[in-house]
């Protein structure tokens, strides 16, 4: 069989304004690039208690399982999922967007039973609709809703939901890809029992990794389960012996040693600026593009008050062509910003102000550019 | 909340001869930290397609799905048991180490009847073993082997082995974590039906991604599959979609972007060789290693004719404590062997020669170090 003849990949440098990955730091990238070590060295297990506290921090938690799952956010959802739910289990899912759907196939796919909150696509979940859901259903066990839901830009209320569930005796499961970094993600404050986020939006590292937390309620739930958990690689009571760092840690699998590095950096940087003058940052940026958006006349999917300012979702003006449009963006700018997903493909764009892209430049060449593609 | 004080993470520089992960080359560290671009970037687009044709080579397969899954082997290992076992299937699963019973777990987790077929840790699998387990069990839909047995450095015979489940109207999964790219993996002269590896063995990349490849009889059995694959993250119906790279690219997940560069180098780097010059090479280090760890006085796990090349298992010398050798390789020749896994653990060690870690410095440097650590 012939080797293919290739040439080694020379990625152009782009402004990613999209809705993820976000612009991934100098000082990011160097780290990713230090030499690689054993996953069971001493060092490299320093290094994990480091990224763990430093998640600690940017969950706002002092939960001990938090820890990154060695995959994609999607892995970090499905974790969370297959871990919290046993066939049988009534779960309340709420959906007001592409990944509100995804954790309900999620649950089905654990055989657990959904009982579905739905609110329309570009708005925050009606907590008066999850009380109703959990008065009609006393069973439920489990309450799973979308923070910021990054299909629409709309931001739910996290502490009002999880209230909501534990005065039902439920558990909650909060997605927080988009929000962690970006705007408060308070899980001790609001009662969140297990939550999952991704590395490559608000924290601004590459894909890859998604940051997850556990509390006592969710660790307890897994440790009485009288099924086996359906995935080997999810499965926390494997995964404890390896995460904990409690006496000797037991192999389950090799995690990514150098986008481990990246994140750490990344969590470092966050630290540095300090949570709150991110999410102070985040909304300054946000403040400062939603003065253009509205000069250039563009609409946002979402009603102010439950505007995500990291990730702004906007009609497409009349007459401009969605793919032409930020096929000019990425040529002639440089510039991703993000298409619509699923019922809002084709309609929206999103613009994500995630990280280090959310920045005064950015926002200025933002605008500049859009002002260029739609007249 | 206080942010953690951390300094940045400066790892120490290592001779990687474990088990993986292998000494990783500056080409590949330094293409992973170059700027990150946009998963559905046409850019990143080509680079999937050169990846996977550099795959298929690497496999020696014309499969067209032939991709790297976003998570460590692990994760490859339960894509191909999600999607190949339905509830209620029964599977002959070979067990002659520690992956091939985590393969016997993945089968259980699937609702999968197993039929082991059990081996000797240090041995090969038994084809006449799994012929007798077929004539037995007629009903059997699955083969399920590791190629090399990275517990013990056992290597089975894998044309063999996939010849008997298709006479027998049945699939293979291969298990080819540690020999793709060190050792003959001949997917297509084989007739093997899936497959999975991991990036951090013999192509000398970091871990985190797992190289896997399914056949058309495969992916007919998914598409007639009565049941929903359990796992969202790993359905290979949906996984399709954003890989198959006919039409639209659908979203499914965030791609590692950066991970990925550095394996579509790694590829390249073995494609430059040629597969072929690298099994040679390997092999030719694997001599030079077993003729000093002979004069040592030390005695491989396997017998010599089912013997990887590429992971050298031998017994502890009387006397020589485990761990604090190890820890002296370590900290004295910034050297990492591996320990014994499972039943093996504080019985051997494991001595890596995979990737850019087999190279005669390495060997004598190994070979040198044992010496002052063991007398």
């Amino acid at each position: 069989m012939q080797a293919p003849q290739t040439a080694a990949f020379q990625p152009p440098r782009r402004i990613l304004m999209g809705p993820g990955p976000s612009d991934v730091p100098q000082r990011i990238l160097d780290a990713m690039a230090r030499p690689t070590i054993g996953h069971l060295d001493p060092a490299f297990t320093t290094m994990m208690e480091e990224t763990k506290a430093l998640l600690r921090y940017a969950f706002q938690t002092e939960n001990k399982l938090t820890f990154p799952v060695s995959g994609p956010g999607s892995v970090g959802m499905e974790t969370c999922f297959v871990n919290l739910v046993e066939p049988g289990d009534t779960v309340v899912v709420c959906i007001n967007g592409v990944f509100g759907g995804r954790m309900l196939e999620n649950v089905k796919r654990c055989g657990g039973v959904p009982v579905v909150v739905e609110d329309a696509w570009g708005r925050a979940v009606d907590p008066g609709k999850v009380e109703a859901a959990f008065q009609a259903h006393p069973e439920a066990k489990l309450l799973a809703f979308v923070h910021a839901e990054t299909s629409t830009g709309a931001q739910s209320d996290g502490a009002a939901l999880a209230a909501i569930a534990r005065r039902h005796g439920a558990l909650t499961i909060m997605d927080c890809v988009t929000s962690l970094g970006g705007t408060p993600v308070l899980i001790d404050q609001w009662g969140i029992d297990a939550a999952y986020s991704g590395s490559q939006k608000c924290l601004s590292c590459t894909p890859g990794l998604s940051p997850v937390t556990f509390g006592e309620a969710a660790i307890a739930k897994v440790k009485a389960r009288k099924t086996p958990v359906q995935s080997w690689f999810m499965d926390l009571n494997l995964v404890l012996g390896y995460w904990s760092g409690e006496g000797k840690r037991t192999y389950h699998h090799t995690a990514p040693i150098n986008p481990l590095y990246g994140l750490h950096e990344a969590l470092r940087i966050l630290a540095e600026e300090g949570i709150e003058n991110a999410w102070a940052r985040h909304r300054a940026q946000h403040q400062a593009l939603k003065a253009g958006i509205e000069v250039l006349g563009l609409d946002f999917v979402v009603p102010e008050d439950e505007r995500l300012p990291q990730l702004n979702a906007v009609g497409l003006p009349e007459g401009v062509d969605d793919a032409a449009a930020r096929g000019r963006l990425l040529n002639e700018f440089s510039l991703e910003i993000g298409a619509g997903l699923g019922a809002l493909a084709g309609r929206i764009w999103r613009i994500g102000l995630m990280g280090a892209s959310a920045r005064a430049d950015n926002v200025d060449l933002c605008l500049k550019a859009l002002k260029a593609v739609i007249r």
